[in-house]
């Protein structure tokens, strides 16, 4: 077990004077009451996870976590596992989509190598957290020993609390990991107890028999681990990934640091569930980026009673929808913070007509 | 009839070729196939719009299109009348929603006065265009004459023209006009036969009796008007406004001078409902940015065969929504213009494996 497992309890629930507060001044400014829909309550949770009367997202930082998967030698994916390594030299060289959007909404990058299967360059945007070269065959044995679980959910961790350290006030996370969206249908499907076929999707494209092919996988090393799947850590352990492990531990540091974090797809959200499952309250600091096209997100995002900011069909993983959703959210601190009361701009609101 | 009515005809279908372009540069982007979702094609259409190898959609222009209602008397709204004019104001003084929006993005604000029952001080960021200080009351008489209905269709032609003139990339079309949702309810009632029950909405927020009075106003004047409503331009006439009227002549004129135009909520919509029977090709040039909280738009939609970019319930107006879905766009042409192909990046596409 990490040693900071114990501050795991310590998560804070958000306070509701805050949202009192934040839901006032939305009242008051020159706009019908609740016009601005769902936006309204995300602003208000991002005010009361601040705490502060203008709050600001203008220090952005997106992680993403990168690793390998033993699965894969399952043939579970259309792309070769060395597609990683490649990505992620593909982020540094600011070539990738998450790059472009890293532009757009002038955030920060981050990799964070958790478990690639080869070695970098040094690179101050790369941070080296490795817990091992890619996870073992889920479908023979368990996917990482406790030991490099606890590396993972530690590298997760730690990079939220330095983030916390530099004053970054928004986070997004995202993944790259060849065969990791087989990891994460089966990590869901061990804590929510789904049957795989409802939570098991096409991946980056999979045909029928793909898709039929990975659920099989799926079920033979749910069922090689049955009886060690009762509780979250232990899931991660058997069935899950580096990268998922890793990000478990950066949704807690995040409720636990108070950092709002925006959780991309459907790998990021299968972290997001098992972190809830440790601690139910890092809830109230998460966004859900958007709903993606991988079948099984939108029962998840219902299971655990979220809404997601976007509804694109997007699949793509590397913190692309949570770039996007990001830029939502930071229009509506802006809002927040700079449009006029209807007393200050001397607009009647309709109450005066009562 | 408007003298560039006859220009109409001559919209011009998207070229295959380009949006082909489009495609193949999306595929050869370090991305699985398909994997950036509804968004391709948002960007595909950009592509075709601008026929440029690499699109830009920097320079931005939001228009917002006020007017008042004479039908507003019969206490459709929650907000009196004068709030038109208060938020006109409000806009110009940069205090609003749009406002805090448009900065955030960094877009110009341009307002047209196409109707607000008011003067307003002379100010280079509002266009007076009047065709008069609010419709008449549908109930009893026409919304409008037919003189009034070309000029205010022709203040949305111009302004559309004038920004071509001026290079503007793309367009976002908004609205402010108590009153409105119950013209709009009740053109797109008379155009698409559908009951006034399933187009009509609580607006600002109307109670449940409310919402039957609107529902009851709307049933009364399209009976008064029973006969005159087969045509679209005959429609905005009996039943329309003038900022839905401008917004039409706005459509329209987007799509023959190929700019292209991201469509707000509800009423603007409904303008692009009536564009669209004057020439469906205007729809290739639109992005419906959201669909909003407001009863009867999902199905205005479904009914567009359209996809909305964004679905947070929202339910402001004033291109708030259109504002937001913007930056979706831009983001995705960020994304087109600068992500490197599988070639550039030496990332093993799918097809080496085959």
């Amino acid at each position: 077990m990490p040693n900071w497992i114990c501050e795991v309890k310590e998560i804070l629930p958000l306070e509701p004077g805050w949202r009192l507060i934040a839901r006032q001044r939305l009242k008051e400014q020159t706009r019908p009451e609740g016009s601005l829909g769902l936006l309204e309550s995300f602003i208000e949770r991002l005010v009361a996870i601040q705490k502060k009367e203008r709050p600001e997202i203008e220090r952005k930082r997106i992680l993403i976590f990168a690793a390998d998967h033993g699965v894969s030698e399952e043939g579970v994916s259309l792309y070769p596992r060395e597609v990683t390594k490649a990505m992620v030299r593909n982020f540094l060289n600011g070539g990738a989509t998450i790059n472009a959007l890293a532009r757009y909404i002038q955030a920060e990058v981050c990799i964070l190598d958790v478990g690639v299967d080869a070695d970098f360059e040094a690179d101050p945007r790369l941070l080296s957290a490795k817990a091992r070269g890619g996870t073992r065959n889920m479908t023979r044995e368990p996917a990482m020993s406790l030991e490099e679980l606890d590396r993972a959910l530690n590298a997760g961790w730690d990079v939220v609390r330095k983030a916390k350290e530099e004053d970054v006030q928004i986070l997004a996370l995202g993944e790259m990991g060849i065969g990791n969206t087989t990891a994460a249908s089966a990590v869901v499907a061990a804590l929510t107890e789904q049957d795989p076929e409802s939570v098991t999707g096409r991946g980056t494209g999979l045909d029928e028999a793909g898709l039929l092919h990975k659920i099989e996988v799926i079920k033979r090393a749910l069922q090689l681990h049955e009886g060690f799947l009762k509780d979250p850590l232990r899931v991660l352990q058997c069935v899950g990934g580096y990268e998922i492990a890793a990000m478990t531990g950066a949704v807690l540091a995040a409720a636990r640091f108070q950092i709002p974090a925006v959780i991309d797809g459907w790998i990021v959200s299968a972290a997001a569930l098992a972190a809830s499952r440790l601690n139910a309250r890092v809830l109230d600091y998460l966004f859900f980026a958007h709903q993606s096209a991988e079948r099984g997100h939108r029962l998840l995002l219902k299971m655990l009673e979220v809404e997601p900011i976007l509804n694109l069909s997007m699949r793509l993983g590397e913190a692309s929808g949570a770039a996007l959703a990001l830029s939502i959210l930071e229009a509506g601190i802006r809002i927040y913070n700079e449009v006029s009361t209807f007393a200050e701009a001397g607009v009647a609101n309709r109450q005066s007509r009562e």
